[in-house]
């Protein structure tokens, strides 16, 4: 398993090297400059990223996109904090395996691979799924309004299983990948450690998640408000404040998406949690920002907050608030779509259009 | 060719008889309720759409999901209201045809068919390419700022011609229509016939194209300032305002819209001049709303009214200002999306979840 200094040493910013000419590419091809909206940001990024490992010329490649759906318990959902009971993580997992989830659906219909991942679900899952991987951290992280969720080795392990996980599908050629959750409680544990990180006021950090209603939200906003008071002091670590408010989930995907970064491979960022993630992996090591696509803003209010400082524009606003990977999912069109303009869309002088 | 009151006729509404169970089932899926957001909406005008036809217990489909990309020149433009030389419509056709623009990438991408109809552009395109279609109204309609874009014979013509086009289409089986347009100055016409239509002011329904200056901008809002005087008293028909404002395009886009609806098959409507025609043919037939799709925020401001007015939320916010269909073929995965998990996700019961 790799050292966490390893593993964030590694990652390296992307150089920018060809963006004038990237840019000079795509404002030749036949439509009026800028007439692509989104698309041409997300082509440029995607250009500078590939050609970096592969030269200016190279054509945009969307390889084996994969989603990971890292699944875990959360301590702090005995104070009933969710819609849902916490029996229901380790029952979606199964329904994941079983190919009966929305985020299924959607990657047997965008034709992405999906791997799910048993980080700490309070009953060990077993199963002889092939897209099923086990790296578990514990049944479930301690209960963050009281106690530290996780160990410092706990969450030292979890980053460098997540970065070791995500090193395993690179390694097959996957080329760009998408990252999901499923936990219940653990838009608390995102809600907390977005509060500690960045100061927002706890009633800004934490909202409804899938459909709470106030009563719990009010409970909700106590338990984080109680966690912050708790750390009081020691927020300035972002590994501090992981391994305090937690997530076994949350931190798998810190370390894989330093992992994609480190081998210049494009993350997928999905919604609130995943952002969150996305979060820490900057606060950590700011360079992994350059190889981060935002597939869609969550309902969750906060997610906007997350947006502005992370200084991102989500490719879809669908209103969806369910994780799992799904915005990312439903996002690969896109980045297809972008890939397909920017490798075979006529110039102004090869198709003779005179704008 | 069919008479404009035939195909007026033929439009019935969507009866919502299943619309109970359709919402049923869509609750039943593994997910909090709602939290798949736009793609539940969608999915539950498909299946109303499908079912229809087909009966309660359907799948739902995309069939051969087909984009028609209609293309005319505007008399308007010798005003030099576009970034754009009249030339370009036809060059442009010609890249359609040569495969080298991004409706053809776009479509390409994501496995649609592509249609390129010449409604009048000036000079007639000759091709051999099975795509290309010959529906010529004239070569190009005339200075609506000073008289009337066509002829009540030519108005007729184009929307018969539309609607004649779209029934060869979804004779083949085709059960998605998406509707894009190319012509030069042809924001000038969509922008004056929103203005007749609606009461907008012109400053408001007028708007930059694909990105015109602000002496250019002027000189539009003028031009149609000055067509609207002409025809001051006439706007209470959608069919004489079409007639005196034009785009054979936009007569053909309506057409074919209706024959659509007709077929209860549905119709994915574009940006700007797409959505223009759109309520061009619900304010002449009220129930084609039904089996709209919105498919892209576009760019120009005036858009947003339009979509207030057709009470519409379109499911992709790109800030793309291009047209051509671009729009609806990115928004087929989607559609793709919303049948996936409608048909095959889990629910509570099958997969033992107890939210």
């Amino acid at each position: 398993m790799s050292t966490l200094s390893s593993i964030f040493d590694a990652v390296t910013p992307l150089s920018y090297g060809f963006d004038k000419d990237i840019r000079l590419k795509i404002d030749n091809k036949t439509k009026p400059p800028g007439a692509l909206g989104q698309l041409e940001t997300l082509a440029r990024q995607m250009a500078n990223v590939q050609c970096e490992l592969k030269g200016e010329f190279v054509e945009l490649e969307v390889i084996s996109p994969t989603i990971m759906v890292f699944a875990a318990d959360h301590g702090v959902a005995v104070h009933g904090v969710s819609i849902a009971p916490q029996a229901v993580t380790e029952q979606m997992v199964h329904n994941f395996l079983a190919g009966g989830a929305a985020i299924n659906c959607f990657c047997f219909a965008n034709d992405v691979r999906l791997k799910v991942v048993d980080c700490g679900v309070i009953e060990p899952i077993t199963s002889d799924n092939d897209n099923f991987v086990v790296s578990r951290m514990g049944a479930g992280t301690k209960d963050f309004s009281v106690e530290p969720a996780m160990s410092r080795g706990q969450v030292e392990a979890a980053i460098s299983q997540g970065a070791a996980l995500a090193f395993a599908e690179l390694s097959q050629g996957t080329n760009v990948m998408g990252f999901g959750e499923m936990g219940i409680g653990n838009t608390s544990s995102a809600s907390a450690i977005l509060a500690a990180l960045t100061d927002m006021p706890v009633n800004e950090a934490v909202g409804l998640g899938t459909g709470i209603n106030h009563d719990q939200l009010f409970v909700k906003q106590q338990l984080v408000q109680q966690a912050l008071s708790r750390i009081e002091g020691a927020t300035e670590s972002p590994l501090v404040v992981l391994q305090q408010l937690g997530g076994f989930e949350i931190a798998h995907m810190v370390g894989a998406m330093l992992a994609c970064a480190s081998e210049k491979k494009l993350i997928l960022v999905d919604g609130f949690i995943s952002s969150v993630a996305a979060l820490v992996a900057v606060k950590l090591k700011p360079q992994v920002r350059d190889y981060m696509v935002f597939c869609h803003a969550s309902a969750e209010k906060a997610h906007e907050k997350v947006m502005q400082i992370l200084e991102a524009q989500p490719l879809l606003k669908l209103e969806m608030r369910l994780g799992e990977g799904t915005g990312c999912a439903l996002a690969i069109p896109l980045l297809r779509a972008a890939a397909a303009f920017y490798n075979d869309m006529a110039t102004f002088e090869s198709a003779q259009v005179l704008l």
